[in-house]
């Protein structure tokens, strides 16, 4: 459970229809895949505004498949099922379908020759088991594979439908995407539009209570959810169209930005990092990163947003005390007298880097990961510093979690003073003079 | 479907025992969580030899969860409850199962104390809500939660029984560990015993091909596993003891690393990162790195294990032509001549973080990353790069996937070249003496 009571249309749904996920593979039951399929396809009904009930998973097996699918089509009119499309002697989903909805499989010519063309495009030899694959449920709306050669399909019949989709995630979601979203969109006859207001800096019960007036709406419905050291609100409006579904949530989304101040990182940005490059590029400056905690992570996430390489100059990632003295010109006397996992070593660091780099803005971690304690100082302790040539801020971390979690949220601790500075903000405790002074 | 036929034992089941999986909340149904406990239980039921033949997902609904939970007692004799334990009033699971089983709750003395305990330790005011937690379904096998506050429990009643878990993954996996995984192996009496080989640098459907007389097996059973840029055999044997279930898959996984030979990069290990700290370990031997299109992924994947700085030296993220001059040294002449992507800026590369970090052994990538080409050269195309001081290697690839994968998929290939040359095997091209000199 989440701890707040999230928006309740997914399960009661806006527009009368109900839905249910059947996710078929014997590997989902082996533990061997993770199900993202029907993650996907949830958040897809959800917004859609149709209400999902139930959500069940058989391995490749036609008698329990035909039982889920009976059960299914018992108490829900529209059934999406996932997987078992393949050409192999054990998908079988397409052949069940047909058979509880009671209609026969026939080949479908344009589905043929899309098959006979991928195959023809990628060098392969097309087998029998492939032309198989072309075989659909007589009157079904077909929906065309791009990215490989099973076709999905919706059949219909007697008010109840059955959606059948590839099990690889590269081919359901385009598929989902360009037409089970407008032939079910069709159906509800309601346009769902959700915005994100994303949140760092600002603990989940803290930023609940500050948004609490907005939570018990109805259209727009305001949800918060959490993330890793991070939480975001999610403000979902219904209407005719997308226009002014958009327009229903303009107002919380900007009361949500009032109420939750400088926490608030960015609307429908996908991250901190994707939020940080962009506000480098419209400011047209650059960074440089010196890591010792983060090991990397802190510039990989940074170069994983496209476009990167017009803001980042150079990353070094210095874990050895030698390499942060010769490199990045860190005072042998500010690691003897604070250590290297202390504010100064940081701020040293954020300084050594910028000016190695010769970049506007020089941004520093150093801590311990653990699993082990490093010079007296507790796993979990951790210093980020950022400096921009007429200041240096630090910002002293007790994190916890392993050594991953750790890692990550100094990275987007980094990844939020950076951001704050550049938009005029204090990203963290000035640090002193004198300690600047000894660079 | 995986292209290959997986172990049946998850579905056939060894031990006579089946069971169901019931994942509880509306966040799941929401598609707002994804369920990585399911597919954990899974795992584990596939493991202790117990058949799981469906999985089923329900929000926080008491009257829909008691039809899903009346359903999976009419099938299956074991059913696992995920979910819902929580303080709030949404949080019904117990409640739902007790009535269901028809049993009354009680207060649990013991579950009570810890949940006491608890908020003592960390500070906070225990509610009325909290006090909830510890009422029990009476006569249970209470599961003790040594990481929050809601314990777990095996309802048993005429030959069926529920077993209740809480939902956060941290609290779950130890449960299930310390408690649920002796409660019912001594239901089931038999114990399997899994090991796997790791492979890289061997396509799929090739390695497939090679092991291809080892997949039909039933005790051991061999199956093969896709992941991103790799894949595993499993080799799974029963038996009535871990050492005798041992014993059955020494040879299969002995005629695995003959049939497979250097592509296997390791036996029950967690990764390529690992297999190469290791291997630098033991060799004593230390590493540094420069990255150009991986970014700092490299040094980050090989950071992430535990213990690497001391292996670890330095590692350099060098986007910029500029700073491949000034900081590595690769010579002006190079980029002019062959551009920043080619093998001969990767290997000058791999020299020069080397020299730069008097380390043993330097490591070197570059390449486009996407989504746009550069220096005309296509998107997917990279070069990975070692020196060790006698010798320089390199590798020229063609990547494809998205911007994410390509950055792995390079980073992964650094890591083989590594674990293959302190293996004393070969890792790639050698770069030829010319290109040697230039530096």
């Amino acid at each position: 459970m989440l701890p707040s009571s999230p928006t309740r249309y997914g399960t009661e749904g806006f527009a009368g229809m109900t839905a249910e996920i059947i996710a078929v593979g014997t590997e989902l039951l082996l533990g061997d895949v993770l199900d993202t399929d029907s993650r996907y396809l949830s958040r897809k009904l959800s917004e859609l505004g149709i209400s999902l009930l139930f959500r069940q998973t058989v391995g490749d097996n036609p008698s329990r498949l035909a039982e889920a699918l009976t059960l299914a089509l018992s108490r829900s009119d529209t059934v999406l099922l996932c997987g078992g499309l393949g050409p192999t002697p054990d998908d079988l989903t397409k052949e069940t379908a047909a058979r509880v909805m009671g209609v026969e499989l026939v080949e479908h010519a344009e589905s043929l020759r899309r098959i006979e063309a991928f195959f023809r495009r990628s060098g392969r030899e097309m087998t029998a088991n492939n032309r198989k694959q072309a075989l659909l449920p007589k009157g079904a709306t077909v929906f065309p594979n791009e990215c490989g050669t099973a076709p999905g399909c919706a059949i219909e019949k007697e008010g109840k439908r059955v959606l059948l989709f590839p099990g690889p995630p590269g081919e359901l979601v385009p598929m989902f995407e360009k037409c089970a979203v407008p032939y079910l969109a069709a159906l509800s006859g309601a346009v769902l539009r959700s915005h994100r207001v994303r949140v760092f800096g600002l603990g989940e019960a803290a930023a609940v209570e500050r948004a609490e007036a907005l939570l018990g709406g109805e259209n727009p419905t305001v949800a918060p959810y959490v993330g890793t050291g991070e939480m975001h609100f999610r403000v979902t409006a219904r209407a005719d169209s997308a226009e002014r579904a958009d327009a229903m949530c303009a107002p919380a989304v900007e009361e949500l930005c009032r109420l939750l101040g400088s926490a608030v990182y960015g609307v429908d940005t996908d991250s901190l990092e994707q939020t940080a490059v962009s506000a480098l590029r419209a400011a047209g400056k650059t960074i440089a990163t010196a890591e010792s905690l983060t090991g990397g992570l802190l510039s990989s996430r940074l170069t994983s947003v496209p476009g990167a390489s017009g803001i980042f100059s150079c990353g070094v990632c210095a874990y050895s005390g030698e390499i942060k003295q010769s490199l990045l010109r860190v005072p042998r006397e500010t690691i003897a007298r604070t250590g290297t996992v202390s504010r100064e070593t940081a701020g040293a660091m954020a300084r050594g880097v910028r000016a190695l780099a010769r970049s506007d803005i020089g941004l520093a971690s150093t801590g311990v990961a653990g699993p082990d304690p490093l010079e007296d100082k507790a796993v979990g302790t951790a210093f980020v510093a950022l400096a921009d040539g007429s200041e240096t801020f630090v910002r002293a971390l007790t994190l916890s979690g392993d050594r991953e979690k750790i890692r990550f949220l100094c990275a987007s601790h980094a990844l939020d003073m950076l951001r704050l500075r550049l938009a005029g903000k204090s990203p963290g405790e000035r640090l002193a003079d004198d300690d600047k002074e000894s660079f």
